[in-house]
């Protein structure tokens, strides 16, 4: 009797957590480091692009160069995210040390000459290839691989972010669609939490901060200190507007994928393609007017300009998100190196803010739902996003923002941009 | 090339949302009236045992009446939450109907005459029985059934407790250990968000209202609009509790567990268990010398005692904590219905309370982070109780919550209070 009043006893779990607050200490330290390295980067990047708007006619050479390096160097780095999730899906030599340098390199090439790509795929993959080389330095089995791989992951999107919640979540939802395993469910929290300090750390010495977005929408029930109360009117009119953000996500997913098939068909030679989405994002700028969408887009050169941080405004945009959608497709089906999240934050809150006005929806609601709510669809990640939205803007609206998540979710089709993403249960 | 640019295309999913939409609307208005019917008769049977003590001594025969009850009548029913999640993995003939009203009228029997037992297994089997009684009516198939029971899991659980994002979560995370599939994403927050907002139609008309805990930590920062910044040493110290938070999940669970088999033996007759029980209960509140630990514990009946909502407050309760968990044993393991989950929340926060001065965290945050963390452990629900806390206490703290309920869900082992929950992934 007394032996089963004491197992199963919660010591081998204790040690589970000291074992592991250990191994990921120097990874989440690293990685937080590399992160703020990386955003100054881009600010750098981006402020130079900024100030020298010439820049974006070296964007087709400079989209080769990097294409060439990766052509030359770059070996098993090249397939960038799905190679991490395939290493985690199933483990074999590991993810290449050099992904990281050479995707931070050329992710800021991309964005100093103008490419319209994002940030989360490099941070996901520094996380991943120096959470794969201390896995080696550790001789760790292939079930800790798989931890340290997903921790890597929470690691990077946490910290470059700063929503440390939503990275330990997305490190275990972008794995499989419709299904969330908990294998490393503290593990990519405790190193997605010290990174994004670790990050944070540095902002004073770098000067680099995270975009505040404001959002007064139900910050009075806060300061009131009142229960949240759903008005269902507004629900409705947020779950129509959430069905338009699903299907964003399935046209960028979509885009993605025939537009990739459709340029290698046009351009046999890999390190080709850059010169043609260059040429194509230069003739784009030029029937555009504007350089707005190039680059991250969080904030624009121009004062009035379309940027994520304006659509949070009282300015409208009606078609903002859709020549994001353009632009960002040229460059990524193109091969830039970056990453699809940005873009989407600002096709979401871009749409957002476009159909606010129509549907009578405070903007600044409408635009923070979409911000989230098209990548919740386009990555298949409806949690990380929800949980996203209350890091970034305030838990007020968490009912909005999970109606927008889950909606989009459901509507953005079968599959999304991570091709090696699995699926584990369909949607419907 | 026209072809596979449109398929697969996002209709069939539009036509799911719509479909579900129109299955669950009967079904949320219905759980939500429910919920808040039995929230009100909650309060009456709360206040009526306030004014009159001496109903205590009712508890040993008012247990044996329901239990007989039970006995007579009950059927599959007294299976409880059990049947629910077994019918979830492997459905049958259904849940039975009748388990809505009987289990109603068990619980507010058992507060009435003070037994200390929560309110979550109610409103969870009244959600699931009625769901099965519409998926029966509608006449849908298995895998129908089982979204339209999960559906109704998450109605119950996020009406009662008004979170009803949580409850879209809850439905889904506590089916398996280490595993969440978005079988019911969608349709689970549609039923949770809809019966919520049903819920609270009613306050007014029935003078019923969720308890709003008052978490000023944090509330500073979001006035500011400052952005989250995690305080190492204060997380450390989080962590820490934290353990003990996931121990008290564990005790709790081992001692249902090995407490249920124990009366068992004691006494073979099940309906004679809440006499025993009952005189139990009546025999500790006697060495106590205070009512403080029956029924809810949400508020005291004396200025000052021992209740969830005055351990957010400055004053200190060593040891209310562990007295709840003896008194909720007892009540539990001898039969009693009601539910588990508010006196995790009252143990959860009790022993924040207690923890806060010695480890130097304010009281509120650590009453408020143990009171989803034991939660957290003991039903293995990590991210419902994470964001549980987010929908009770504001987004402010959301690092501390997610850390608390991680590392509670880690230490309590490798089961939990729900014995039916399938473990798909071993915590370690």
């Amino acid at each position: 009797m007394l032996k089963t009043l004491i197992t199963p006893h919660p010591l081998p779990f204790l040690k589970s957590l000291i074992r592991w607050s250990i191994l990921l200490t120097p990874l989440a330290l690293v990685v937080g480091t590399v992160c703020a390295l990386f955003l100054w980067a881009l600010k750098v990047a981006t402020l130079t692009r900024f100030a020298h708007p010439w820049l974006l006619y070296g964007l087709p050479l400079a989209g080769v160069a990097m294409a060439l390096l990766y052509f030359w160097w770059g070996g098993r780095a090249a397939s960038g995210n799905n190679l991490i999730l395939e290493e985690i899906e199933s483990p074999t030599v590991g993810v290449p040390l050099r992904m990281a340098p050479m995707v931070f390199l050329a992710t800021v090439v991309s964005h100093l000459f103008g490419a319209s790509v994002g940030r989360e795929g490099t941070a996901i993959q520094m996380g991943g290839s120096l959470a794969s080389g201390f896995a080696r330095l550790f001789r760790l089995d292939n079930r800790q691989t798989r931890i340290m791989l997903i921790s890597g992951i929470s690691a990077g999107f946490g910290a470059v972010f700063g929503t440390p919640v939503a990275g330990a979540v997305f490190g275990l939802e972008v794995l499989t669609l419709g299904r969330l395993t908990y294998t490393a469910l503290l593990p990519g929290a405790f190193a997605s939490i010290l990174a994004d300090w670790t990050c944070r750390q540095w902002e004073s010495w770098l000067h680099v901060h995270h975009t505040a977005y404001h959002m007064g929408y139900g910050a009075a029930m806060l300061a009131g200190n009142a229960l949240f109360q759903a008005d269902l009117w507004l629900l409705a009119k947020i779950a129509l507007a959430s069905v338009a953000f699903g299907l964003a996500s399935w046209a960028f997913s979509e885009g993605l994928r025939h537009g990739t098939v459709l340029v290698s068909r046009v351009c046999p030679v890999p390190w080709l393609r850059p010169a043609l989405g260059g040429t194509a994002t230069i003739a784009l700028v030029w029937l555009v007017g504007s350089p707005d969408y190039l680059g991250l887009g969080v904030i624009s050169p121009n004062p009035g300009g379309a940027s994520i941080v304006d659509f949070f405004g009282p300015q409208h945009y009606p078609w903002s998100w859709f020549l994001k959608l353009v632009f960002t497709l040229v460059a990524l089906t193109t091969g830039f190196k970056g990453g699809e999240v940005t873009p989407l934050f600002f096709i979401g809150s871009g749409l957002g803010n476009a159909l606010a006005p129509w549907l009578g929806v405070p903007v600044d609601l409408l635009a923070g739902i979409g911000f989230v709510a098209v990548f919740a669809g386009a990555a298949n990640t409806p949690l990380a996003c929800t949980i996203m939205a209350v890091e970034l803007f305030g838990g007020a609206n968490l009912v909005y923002y999970a109606t927008g998540c889950f909606i989009a979710y459901l509507v953005s089709g079968p599959t999304g941009i991570y091709l090696s993403q699995r699926v584990e249960t369909p949607k419907i």
